[in-house]
């Protein structure tokens, strides 16, 4: 228990050191030894925060989400494909930060495949994701950027997949993908969207279960 | 240590146990304890298999090498992009058995993630699998089925991408994304392929550290 009664900063302290391990290891070194070790604490002054290594995780994945939504984003310099542009470059491992949040969220699939609650979370989490992805591609079919019959469902999924695939092999191959290459890969890939064929007239809609 | 000399064989229930439960819960719920409750051994019997978690992790990293170099692949119906997309195919969470392969590779980036020496394994791995997939760009080129200018580096870095990338979507939703929409996407992606721009004529190369 902390001493005074500032228990918001020391559990913003708690918070600092989960993250710093989760960056510096991933879900699989995080650990409560590790974070008090990291705070100069006790390992039980931390079981006081984390009864049990899996309210740990949880709180790691809050504080991913957290700085995840709440780190400036670039304004996009037009709305439709430029925006989605923009949206997806943000997410590639180009900078420092970056490469830190991706670490942190490609190393908590692990957990999240072994727990139905947090595979869950994640399972929503990229239908949101989607969402926003689909947001852009359907302004960019009013624009004229794509074609009135594209399939902005479809086109979601494949610029999420592209996206993410293309972050691990960099988090294992940074020397290979250097930030131009990145980019560079990243806008052949939305120029081939025009190229897609479009929804068959009269065929439902792709499986989108609630 | 075994009671009966059939050292051998004692090792294959050793593997097929570590197998089961990295199916099940992933490198997260890899323990020494958990593998000796799959085999109704004792966790001091698989310590002289394992003295360390890391050699246990190895171990179940080996075991899913081998398992993915050893299933049986179907046979590519003609050479070039037809081959790339069977190879592809084949790679996609579609089948009972690519779903467990799919989980315990996904679950194995945080493991890898975290320690340099594995890191570097799935670097190479990763490499070597662009390369297959590079051969198979190289003769779509060759028979004309892309342009001549494809940059094959490219393109395989983005096939890979997005294949990963969808495989990581369907894990954590599967009901959205049933085999046969899996492979309408990576029809959709394939169709592609052949209206990305070109390597500009007199550029180097993308870098390819050695």
């Amino acid at each position: 228990m902390p001493a005074r009664g500032d228990h918001d900063a020391r559990r913003r302290d708690v918070s600092e050191a989960v993250w710093r391990v989760l960056a510096a290891r991933g879900f699989d070194g995080l650990t409560l030894r590790a974070v008090a070790a990291e705070m100069n604490a006790s390992t039980g002054l931390l079981t006081h925060y984390f009864p049990t290594k899996r309210a740990l995780v949880r709180h790691a994945l809050d504080l991913a989400g957290e700085r995840t939504g709440t780190r400036s984003r670039p304004a996009p310099p037009a709305p439709g494909l430029p925006a989605l542009r923009t949206t997806l470059l943000d997410v590639l491992p180009r900078t420092a930060p970056a490469v830190e949040l991706n670490r942190v969220w490609v190393s908590s699939w692990d957990a999240a495949l072994g727990d139905p609650d947090l595979g869950d979370r994640e399972r929503d989490r990229y239908e949101r994701w989607r969402g926003e992805l689909r947001a852009h591609l359907e302004k960019a079919v009013e624009l004229g950027e794509l074609p009135p019959d594209a399939d902005v469902e479809d086109l979601a999924a494949s610029a999420a997949a592209f996206t993410h695939g293309l972050v691990v092999q960099v988090l294992f191959d940074p020397d290979r993908f250097p930030p131009e290459r990145q980019a560079a890969l990243l806008d052949a890939f939305l120029g081939s969207l025009a190229h897609r064929p479009g929804r068959p007239e009269g065929t439902p809609r792709p499986i989108t279960p609630t």
